[in-house]
């Protein structure tokens, strides 16, 4: 089977809607997959979006609610009738309805969970912060006793007919609920039907709290290779599970926001071009702010020096290209430091090494663009004493970049603050101030100015 | 359960192994689970690693050398007798056994490959690049026959004992091994035993042929949450298949280079600090001499106007002010664009609209820092004119700034180019000599110098 061309596809869908063959657009959309559909379905425009949602079947269009970006999804389910939006709810996973439940308006909530096949499934979901395991998990699993043999396991899971189809462990409890092994279902198929649970399953479950942090889950379930993660009250009762299929999302998103943090901007909440332009704007000038009242920092270095400046011009020429090189060095070690901790190729514990590893790679990589910027400078005529003012300062800023730049994330990180909030431009306009200092002070003094 | 503290546990296996206590230090680790184990393994040096990794049971070897970073595996295997390795290799799953048989010496390769168990089982993956479907995908599955019954296909999973735990789908293939459909056990057990699978199978397929990249295999299975992903030949012929436990591997790598990429550097090809300091600088020297060479632009530059600068040395308190800003802009254009590729929020067919979001998002940024600059080069005592140079300068740099910064990436994707290869650093270098240009051009004009 070849991934259909969704190009393709929107050409035809459009042309249906446009002709108002409600029809033919439903049948185009039910001849997809579910994360197709949504894509199909985010490229219309609102009104169709509206309209054709309610022809679709209730479990194709709650296919198409979980994969929306969240707030397109609520503004959607704002503009359809309640008996509808139940119909369609009582199709989603808990979870999903939940979250989706959570972002619309209260008294719709209200209505819709009222009118839902079993609002007990959803409602305790509804306590629990968006990003926590509790807001991450789906109350929908099947909790087996320790003394039931495995064909009886068997049978309740046949019993048991989930919307889910990802149920590959089932979770084992006592007699008051709480969690007590794991088994999967190929364990429950090979064993022979007599055994009883306690005796098939692994006692040793990984679980989480309620109220871990989602980035914390995905990363358990990713070191673990774990499908399901269950979670757990204060007395180790099974309140939920977290699916593998949630944890592949959120991994997504985390690793979103810290490329945008780490361009210089604070993350935006939903997909680019959703995001509109004041938002963007309100996103990335706060940083941009501020790195600029730290950059005047340089002005006040250069006024400094005013005298140095005005005696020998041709110090101002190299300016850019120094600052520049330290901005990069630094940006160079940032951006491996911060991911080399993201992946936990290095911890806290390692904070020294890091250094350490760091300030040789900065002698090694600073000797070379010295010995570059040297010539450099002799070939655009510069003095033999400019020159090595120039070498001797490019040497020392790329050392201090890459110190710098290795310090801070580590720093952050001891302190609990997110390290990518040292991000390229925060470490281009912290090495862009010093590396002046550095520039002019060694130019003052082989110089003698 | 709570997660173990590694820290102590360290602590224990180097005390036992100090005192030669290798019993201990086997229990120590056997306790563990498998990333634990090579976590605290790998920490351990070389002698120590080849005094014990025979004495462990060879499952917990296997499981360790599969965790470790493939270097170190290959370094460490390379050290043992073929015996050893042999048992070792014996209990790996296929996919994995390849990968290391590929990467130690070919002697030591074939000798193994010729004690094993079931050498054909790993044999015909050697033949694929690591990086490729082939290379990623297990030869272990089961592929059932269309004619079967339900309770036939159980007791197939039945009379199958794979090491690998995550076989939830089941492949359906005909009589010349073609794929046609795909089954998973919560299926097959609510199934009536004597439907034939090809009334139970879901015949809509993903699959992949062989030498698909895998970051593509990666993308597709978390698209479309599958837990398994079948590889077939140009004949649609069943090969392998890919679990999810390699592919959240590959993403995390991808995104890892991702990172690495944007902070102007090349890729490492294993953990940071494993990683020696000549081969990290080898990896950031060619960029950051390209950047040197480009931003020597900027000399020029400030040489064509030397004679501005020498009328108006105050003119150059601004430049590491308006091109840092520059650069910090384009940083935050180019992240946010770059990721928004990657993950698919964007496709070239949206480039012009990407562009006009970032130019008006440029055109709002630009107004309000040169609001920002004009009050604060007056309060610096500049005349009203160079404060509006100033002012006039930063806005044309910000807007600027965005729009290079949205359109590089996005001509890079077109031209089939890495988008990462426009990192914060090659933004900020082209951004500093353009932006001086615009700078003195507008002051020349305005100053009438």
């Amino acid at each position: 089977m070849e991934i259909t061309n969704l190009d393709n596809t929107l050409v035809q869908l459009r042309a249906a809607l446009e002709r108002d063959d409600l029809t033919g657009a439903v049948a185009i959309i039910q001849a997809m997959r579910p994360p197709d559909q949504a894509d199909l379905f985010a490229e219309l425009d609102d009104e169709d979006q509206a309209a054709l949602l309610p022809e679709l079947h209730p479990a194709d269009s709650a296919d198409i609610l979980e994969e929306l970006d969240e707030e397109d999804a609520a503004e959607l389910v704002g503009t359809l009738p309640t008996q509808t939006v139940i119909r369609i709810v009582d199709e989603m996973e808990p979870d999903e309805a939940a979250d989706l439940l959570g972002d619309i308006r209260p008294e719709q909530a209200q209505a819709v969970l009222a009118g839902l096949e079993d609002p007990n499934e959803v409602r305790p979901l509804l306590l629990h912060p968006d990003d926590s395991a509790g807001g991450l998990m789906t109350s929908e699993f099947l909790a087996l006793r320790r003394r039931m043999t495995a064909a009886e396991a068997i049978q309740a899971v046949r019993a048991w007919k989930p919307e889910v189809e990802t149920v590959y462990y089932l979770f084992v409890v006592d007699r008051y609920g709480k969690l007590c092994g794991v088994v999967n279902l190929r364990q429950l198929i090979i064993a022979d039907p007599a055994t009883p649970l306690a005796e098939i399953m692994d006692p040793d479950v990984i679980s989480v709290p309620v109220g871990t942090d989602q980035e914390e889950c995905a990363r358990l379930m990713a070191r673990y290779g774990l499908l399901a993660l269950p979670v757990v009250n204060g007395d180790n009762r099974l309140l939920g599970v977290i699916t593998v299929d949630d944890v592949v999302d959120v991994l997504e998103e985390e690793t979103t926001e810290d490329f945008q943090r780490l361009g210089g901007a604070q993350p935006l909440d939903r997909a680019y071009l959703d995001t509109g332009v004041l938002t963007v704007t309100r996103k990335r000038v706060g940083w941009l702010l501020l790195l600029f009242l730290t950059e005047t920092l340089t002005g006040s270095v250069l006024r400094h020096f005013e005298n140095e400046l005005q005696e020998a011009v041709a110090l101002a020429f190299f300016v850019p290209l120094l600052i520049g090189t330290g901005g990069n060095a630094g940006s160079q070690t940032t951006s491996t430091i911060i991911r080399a901790l993201a992946v936990g190729d290095i911890d806290l514990a390692d904070a020294l090494r890091a250094l350490w590893h760091e300030l040789r790679v900065g002698l090694l990589l600073g000797t070379a663009m010295a010995g570059i910027a040297y010539v450099r400078a002799l070939t655009w005529g510069s003095s033999p004493a400019l020159a090595l003012s120039v070498a001797l300062a490019i040497f020392t800023i790329v050392v201090w970049a890459n110190g710098l730049g290795s310090f801070l994330p580590l720093l952050a990180a001891r302190l609990r603050i997110d390290p990518t909030v040292v991000s390229g431009p925060v470490m281009s306009t912290l090495v862009d101030a010093t590396g002046l200092f550095i520039y002019f002070t060694i130019a003052h003094a082989i110089l003698g100015l």
